[in-house]
């Protein structure tokens, strides 16, 4: 009997929930989705937790607990609920499904083999935890691997990415949609345990669906009132459903999560009826069968040879039997790759229909959904000669591009945390992206269309959020984010995951280093560009004026599989148009300029805001002292690490024996691979107007000069082998503070 | 005519809130609290706003609009409600003041200069935003700074902090006072604006301090409706209120903020006498007075010169004078200094009297106020023949010490984020810190005068409120947190903070590097040992083993301005009784073992885990190729950086002309100081088990041994200097996946 989906099928999107009716507990129901029998389904759930069981006893470990808790959801969502298409998961207007608390893994990979996605096999099931090296069953989901939307893992990054998945089907759905040709329209669906309601960024992010109202989306809240520590109440006590329902959502609740397969259904059609995001508060049982059920030992850890044999034996099964699935349990979800097929094949008429009838739509549609972006984007990067020549500072520089690309290309979702006014990435005829609810409810502008976004003083969900957007399908979204650089600290967790995960993103940071100013140390950025300096599969980019500016933004987009941070002043800074290149950013550094004549004496390496330090000193030290600098500009390591060793040799010249002089207001760490000596920072920074923050940290060519004289003049004397294991730090007088 | 503040003087803290009256908005009535008249109010609040506007004026920069929205509120707290006392900010028993707002800051260095803090002169109060350099009015409020009680800037970290410093005074309350001898009974305050209401951070610690049901805070929101990119309502739509009570919060309204002081007064009144933290919602108008009263242009920017004139004609103030304070507006806080002697006084009385009849305590409760701990405090880390000898996790390692200084040390409130099964923090006899009220509502073990901390899953608001904790009076309290080392990324930012404050902690940072294993690559850190080691005043140190753990913690208890990240193996590490030294940690780093005979071919650098490819590759090398390796333990980057040049030379003989290598599973960066090569990771790590996982990236001897022969012989034949600007990766075979 397969179960009729035809309601929501037909629609039932548009229904308003009254329409629904509503069950003992209050729940609205979705008559027409008719389930099968409670004996079926504890059946599968006998077969299902016994098999999560087995596997975790398999390598004697893993993270039985949730996902045997979590068992009837699944039964819900993936032989019920979800559109989805198990022959072919990327078909595009598939729902989205977020596993946030990934350690449970196991339970979708196991749904995802019942219901026939074809690399999930038996063999890759029993790879979890091996060391097979080809397993498709890490411990946490990772995107590579079909049927994963998201890498999730660090707790509370999923229902971030979530929200921004939602938003990308409303931004789609605004832009495409046209009536009776709704190409995308899909439900994001993000399964949660407690950690996602305390973490922040899930906190910052739940705010953030629930003023966007995005009811399009459904969290899950696998409440089985267990974390590591014990009961979750020894950490929390709020009541969540009102917080929740405070901040915008729609609650619902699920007495019995364990068993009752029809509740859950129910409240989950219901979500896709709301008019705003809904929360299902599901009670359920970890490790669900098992002796030291509702215990937190049944989270991290294989339950025990006994306590397998005791679940298989309660649950009616074999105990001799081990990854046991019976066909009847196969044929339970014979139905839903068929089903699947269906959406498939309802949403490539639909795509036809609007070809037909939506010519131009349809075209720039087709390049959405292929993940690339308009030809021409190029030209939304200005030309040198179309540069200012004045001192700018380069989050001005910054924002003639971002401006472009925000009007000119519709994948560009430009956002900031709070601080449009500062980041200069608001463009020409902007369109907020707010919910339409809210242009009665509070008189703001903005539609779903909208492509500017407004995160709130929130870094780290902005982040996340965007990693949702770019994950909706490679390409199709550059999600472009904003705010002071100091505050990509808080989002760190969100960029790293990004990079893990090869998303191509933008992060505009502005008021870099100590040249920020009158803020002071708590915004000027020390330690953090070390960090992402590190960080695999991540361009960390200073540039040190608007030509480097366009550089950087060409980089930043061809790296199609990287997020890009691109550094910028708040300050002024002097244009070098005879010598910068966005070729040269490019190529991570570059010769700035030769020495006069061929011949020098030392190597200055000038980086993004402290390029005229190096530019002065150059000119002083051959005026004052007759010595020959040449400097070289650095705006990307990772950049620079790709080029040849011939290329890398023909910028920094280490095999000439002369000394490299790195200037820079940041910890050097790091600078050590390419130069002798750093003017650098060695402590946190200091409260005073920019100009003066530079002169106090003894940035000054007056100040700097006479320091590298003296080193090259030992260098002279006793050949660069003496700087060997001895790092120079040339920093200026040091202010009071810690210095250590 | 002095207020009478007898009320609250005589313990109206232990008073049911229906005790008091309550006026029209429903506000608790503190009716003994006798305020002045209202047109003394206007005429202090006229000046003290026309004040800020000149401050900003001056250098047309600042931050005057919240500080002119909050002048109301500030009276409230300064002349009328919080008992401190400016002729000495420090004494012990004062209410804290956190301004989580901190960009608001010129509010609170005018208050300090109107109730009569010394340092805060008028001079001092123009010198915000000057490029005077001894100046105590940075851009936000620092904590080296008289009156301060912590550095706040990054939102939504003050509201944590305040957390802590409510924990403090329950804590120490709990252990000490006695019938009659509340020798700590203060309150904490805390403004706050929109952000911390919506960075993850202070929702985290919102969380928490509703939990802990801390009746001794209360968070002022200053509630104006403006953030930088205009009305709040463009990110932010929830019912905060009801948030606040679904959170456990006590939530009170003052709907004029801007000039009914008396309704703050009561309100704050009533937060003395709640059973929860209390959250005062009042709505202020940010730039009150200015022609751009109410929106977003105020926040960030002078006013100009013509606004700042209207700003005082519109209040009676004469347009020609600048920084004026009349005599009036200062008598009006004259009662405020001897008011805080009396506060002192009653303090001193009520120490003498503890001090006669609780000679003990007294004498434990005086070394918590001088913040020093026992003497013996060096018996809890074990001698070296009493630590294992076999195989051991080192995370299991520091839990001996962790265990020992827990039980041992009351200085210590020793944490987790939910780890507790992991982290081997738990100690013996443990009593968690819990509000008694949750043994009987849920039945919760535990009371205030507990000192382990379950705080969720929530690592950023976990060491943002350890902040608070050891900022509450430095060494009464050595907060120690633990999480994995992964996810001290989410919680940078407060550990950065601490670092900038001088604040000392110990963060228990288990399952480091990819030896944790299946977890994947999401939960293995590469990239975030960049970030410590480049931190200014921070201690990240990665023991090898037992030994070398006891060294890590010697090193963070001596370290009493610093926070220290301990890095520790989820994987069974081996021991080396005959190499490993305490001592060598405290350099930094130190020879573990010379080559046999003296002479050498390389140096083989070893950190952490990953020593026991040094020790296996130097056998190697040696059995194999008859190529002489010494090995050096490098712990930790900065204290080695501390150490003469003459040791670091002794350890790292670099100038011998040998290469050096090191071998640590994370991003090389940095270690080009010290190594010509490294073998390091350059990509995420991989899901797969912990052996499996170094195999995978080539950790391991026989893999190492003959690329380092390579090295060596081409070091023979061409001299160190070839390694010159060619840093050498000697990284294994990689896997797939992102190779940047």
């Amino acid at each position: 009997m397969a179960p009729s989906l035809e309601l929501y099928e037909n629609g039932v999107k548009d229904l308003p929930i009254k329409a629904l009716t509503a069950n003992a507990q209050g729940i609205p129901t979705v008559a027409s989705v008719e389930v099968e029998s409670p004996e079926k389904h504890d059946r599968v759930l006998a077969v299902f937790r016994a098999f999560i069981a087995d596997l975790c006893q398999q390598f004697n470990g893993g993270h039985p607990g949730s996902a045997m808790g979590m068992a009837a959801i699944g039964i819900a969502l993936y032989k019920y609920v979800m559109r989805y298409s198990p022959k072919n998961c990327n078909y595009f207007n598939r729902d989205r499904f977020v596993l946030s608390n990934g350690h449970a893994c196991l339970w979708q990979y196991l749904f995802m083999h019942l219901v026939g996605v074809k690399s999930m096999t038996l063999q890759q099931l029993k790879s979890y935890h091996s060391s097979r090296t080809d397993s498709i069953c890490p411990g946490h989901p990772e995107i590579e691997n079909e049927g994963v939307e998201v890498t999730t893992g660090p707790l509370g990054q999923g229902v971030a990415n979530a929200v921004g998945l939602a938003m990308a089907t409303k931004n789609l759905a605004a832009m495409y949609n046209k009536p009776g040709c709704e190409v995308v329209n899909n439900m994001t669906w993000c399964m949660i345990g407690d950690a996602c309601l305390q973490e922040g960024v899930g906190l910052e992010a739940v705010s953030l669906a629930g003023h966007w109202r995005l009811n399009n989306l459904c969290v899950i809240y696998d409440n089985n009132s267990i974390t590591c520590d014990g009961t979750a109440d020894v950490a929390n006590t709020e009541d969540m459903n009102a917080k929740m329902r405070a901040t915008g959502w729609n609650v619902l609740d699920v007495h019995d999560g364990n068993s009752d397969v029809p509740a859950i259904v129910n409240a989950l059609m219901a979500a896709r009826t709301s008019d705003k995001p809904t929360f299902i508060n599901i009670r359920t049982t970890i490790g669900f069968g098992s002796s030291k059920a509702g215990n937190a030992k049944t989270h991290g850890a294989a339950l025990g040879v006994d306590d397998v044999a005791n679940i298989k034996k309660s649950f009616g099964l074999s105990t001799d039997e081990h990854f046991s699935i019976p066909n009847d349990v196969y044929e339970f979800f014979a139905d839903v790759a068929g089903r699947g097929e269906e959406h498939e094949a309802e949403w490539a008429a639909t795509l036809q229909k609007y070809k037909d009838e939506h010519r131009d739509l349809a075209q720039e549609f087709g390049l959405r959904v292929a993940g690339r972006m308009p030809a021409d984007w190029k030209q939304c990067i200005l030309p040198k000669d179309q540069l200012p020549t004045d001192p700018t500072p380069s989050r001005k520089s910054a924002g003639f591009m971002t401006n472009l690309l925000g009007e000119k290309v519709n994948s560009f979702l430009i956002g900031t945390a709070d601080l449009t006014p500062s980041c200069h990435v608001a463009f020409n005829n902007k369109v907020d992206f707010q919910s339409p609810d809210l242009r009665t409810a509070c008189g703001l502008d903005g539609d779903y269309s909208g492509r500017y976004i407004h995160y709130g003083i929130r870094e780290h969900a902005m982040c996340a959020i965007s990693n949702g957007l770019a994950a909706f399908n490679k390409g199709t979204f550059v999600p472009l984010t904003s705010t002071f650089f100091m505050f990509y600290l808080y989002a760190a967790p969100a960029v790293r995951m990004a990079a893990l995960q090869g998303l191509q993103q933008i992060h505009i940071a502005t008021h870099d280093s100590i040249g920020t100013g009158e803020d002071g140390p708590t915004h000027q950025p020390i330690a953090l560009p070390a960090l992402y300096r590190a960080m695999p599969n991540t361009l960390y980019i200073r540039p040190c004026d608007s030509e480097e500016v366009a550089g950087a933004f060409v980089a930043a987009l061809e790296a199609t599989e990287t997020p890009t941070i691109i550094s910028l002043s708040r300050q002024a800074l002097t244009q070098y148009p005879k010598y910068s290149s966005r070729e040269g950013v490019g190529k991570g550094a570059y010769v700035f300029t030769e020495a006069e004549g061929g011949d020098f004496d030392v190597t200055l390496i000038g980086v993004g805001s402290e390029m005229c330090y190096a530019m002065q000193t150059r000119d002083l030290l051959l005026e004052k002292y007759g010595i020959r600098a040449r400097v070289v500009s650095f705006p990307c390591t990772r950049l620079f690490e790709q080029q040849s060793r011939d290329y890398k040799q023909s910028v920094l010249k280490q095999q000439s024996g002369k000394p490299a002089v790195v200037i820079e207001a940041y910890a050097a760490n790091g600078w050590e691979r390419y130069a002798d000596a750093a003017v650098s920072m060695r402590r946190f920074g200091k409260s005073l107007p920019s100009k003066s923050a530079y002169a106090y940290f003894g940035f000054g060519a007056e100040v700097i000069a006479p320091k590298i004289k003296a080193l090259v003049e030992e260098v002279r004397r006793d050949g660069v082998g003496i700087l060997r294991g001895d790092f120079r730090d040339l920093s200026g007088a040091l202010g009071v503070g810690f210095e250590h």
